[in-house]
């Protein structure tokens, strides 16, 4: 079970950390729906400078929130990006106003099925499902009480690259450049499938009693374990697991020839599950996956996803590694294909990693030299 | 729930369909501990000749069986390699007398799980746990039993293909040829991970109660389904899938802003996982992958692979499919490097196949041809 869960701040200041904002929406949704009130919860680094010109939005990961730089509140751990953001970092909060939302949907203060509904119990599985471009039309509400009108850049990696690309589809005139790691335009089929895997975890547990477990404490945790197992694999490339784990014994001799966690990889994998449990929420993991499924940009523009960029003013950066097998180079390529076809202003590179798609995380080589210099040249 | 349980035969004849045997072992196992009774279910097709040197022993993969060119008794279908194996067929039954044994730890009738321990209740999670090599020596105790001295051939794909190695390296004497189609000399962390992910499925399920389920019919549908689903997953290629399923939606015209199964591989993925929890025992899941990922066929032999083929006559083959990422090629490359070093004669062909490692069941181009010819040279 999660170990804490979020309350709101007062909001005594539109900037810092731990803000929490509730708009009166209503927002609209894609799937026809509203959604109102719109809490979002989010943290900024930096200051915004007189014109608001140096605002720099960063969107994050499937299960990640809004602490990119600043101590998560229930693991204690630093931000998830901690590396690339602050004073004198690549992404300069000496220099830039950085503001991190934690997506609608989610589970750390934004409106989700953890969050209380107009009746005032917790929405449940009432939650409306929500697109990725409901989460980005979210965040543009929280820019307008900000009073920031264009972003110098937007930047994401994963989940995060897709809101950057739905932010640049849906309101280009408000993002300077868009910096996408490690994302796609589309989820694939087995994209899909792998996602699916987790929902029926979740749904299978007794525990989840249909989402309305928000009462007595007692949360799905062994299906929201298997569900992260199962995703965890595809954050990590094969030849990274042999690296890292191989077929090394944890903590014996030699196996048991029993069904203890005899492999290092099974230790491993079993932490992973059963330690996102603490931090997340098993209903929002079923809204976010459905959220991301679902996405598919070309399909809101004819089919062509080049479409989707026409007439754009955006300078884009994308960046793959070469073994993430989740997101994997062809996706990236096939969305800078796309932007060429719109004339719009492009670089990519795909950078070696042993590491697969969590490569975006960790201290790659190469890419805080690509984010410095997108940065650097940026809003320009 | 599986719709009905294997009862045992009357072995009125040792050749046939449907045949049983309890042998009365102990068979010595690698864990340490011995097993006794040693039952076999099995099947066999075509007539032993005079000298018995007409056998022909095929192995299954994990989630199959002994039915192999006979139709399956809970589900109806054909066998699984039924295309195969049969009168005048590329495994001709007229000329050769196949045996298809359902492996130790199984659930089709062979000594497992699910089986009769000594106290005549079943063994449940007391069978002891077993290897590979374990389910060879009882196989051999079969091929003991039916006088089969020396094979023509073993044949396996998959798991089957593991089978087939450890044969070869058990028995060098009683194996002429060997053919592994889509398979591996060791299961690595990611292999282990995936098996990992889907028995974690199934011990959360709250209806496996360690394993003790057998009595009131209520078994771990729902734990074993979500396993089926993570695992057939690692069965197919993201090509495969996207062929076959792309993002096409499942008898609906628009996506319902809901979770039910509105994309073809979620229906498709439900449907492999239910339907399987009709014929198969969750608990001979465990065994079963539990068996894979201890195998490791160079641990045994001074982590040399080479080592395992020392002055082996057994004329070897393998095959592997261009989009198996379960069991790439590179794992049947390390297995012809060892037998080369280690003097074996051995072939190997790579096959272009959109399927994954399915295509080792599946009508993939070449696949007869390679097994016409493995067969009629393999016994000289």
């Amino acid at each position: 079970m999660r170990l804490s869960r979020w309350h709101a701040m007062n909001d005594d200041t539109r900037f810092g950390l731990n803000r929490h904002i509730i708009l009166p929406g209503p927002l609209a949704l894609d799937g026809g729906g509203e959604l109102a009130p719109v809490e979002i919860a989010y943290e900024t680094y930096g200051a915004l400078n007189a014109d608001a010109s140096n605002a720099i939005l960063i969107c994050h990961a499937l299960t990640m929130d809004q602490h990119v730089a600043s101590a998560h509140p229930i693991t204690g751990k630093p931000g998830w990006w901690a590396s690339m953001v602050g004073p004198g970092k690549i992404i300069d909060t000496d220099r830039f106003c950085v503001i991190c939302p934690n997506v609608i949907g989610g589970c750390m203060g934004s409106s989700g099925p953890e969050t209380n509904a107009p009746d005032g119990k917790p929405w449940g599985m009432r939650f409306p499902v929500i697109t990725i471009r409901d989460m980005v039309r979210a965040q543009a509400l929280l820019l307008d009480h900000l009073g920031i009108g264009s972003l110098y850049a937007v930047i994401g990696g994963s989940m995060g690259g897709m809101l950057t690309l739905s932010w640049a589809a849906t309101y280009p005139d408000r993002v300077a450049s868009a910096l996408i790691v490690a994302s796609t335009a589309r989820h694939s089929a087995q994209n899909i499938a792998f996602h699916e895997v987790g929902r029926q975890a979740i749904m299978a547990d007794p525990d989840w009693r249909g989402g309305d477990y928000y009462a007595d404490g007692k949360t799905p945790d062994a299906g929201l374990a298997v569900a992260r197992m199962a995703a965890h694999i595809t954050y990590m490339s094969e030849q990274g697991l042999t690296e890292k784990f191989g077929r090394q014994l944890q903590n014996r001799e030699a196996k048991t020839f029993g069904f203890d966690a005899d492999f290092q990889i099974e230790s491993y994998l079993r932490h992973q599950g059963f330690s996102f449990t603490d931090r997340f929420d098993a209903n929002s993991y079923l809204y976010i996956t459905r959220a991301m499924d679902y996405w598919d940009l070309a399909e809101d523009h004819g089919g062509v996803l080049a479409h989707a960029f026409k007439g754009t003013n955006t300078r884009f950066c994308l960046v793959s590694f070469d073994t993430d097998w989740l997101y994997p180079t062809a996706e990236s390529k096939a969305v800078v294909h796309a932007l060429n076809a719109a004339g719009a202003a492009v670089s990519f590179v795909e950078l070696a990693s042993p590491f697969g798609h969590d490569a975006f995380l960790l201290d790659t080589p190469g890419l805080e030299g690509i984010i410095e210099g997108f940065v650097r040249a940026g809003g320009q």
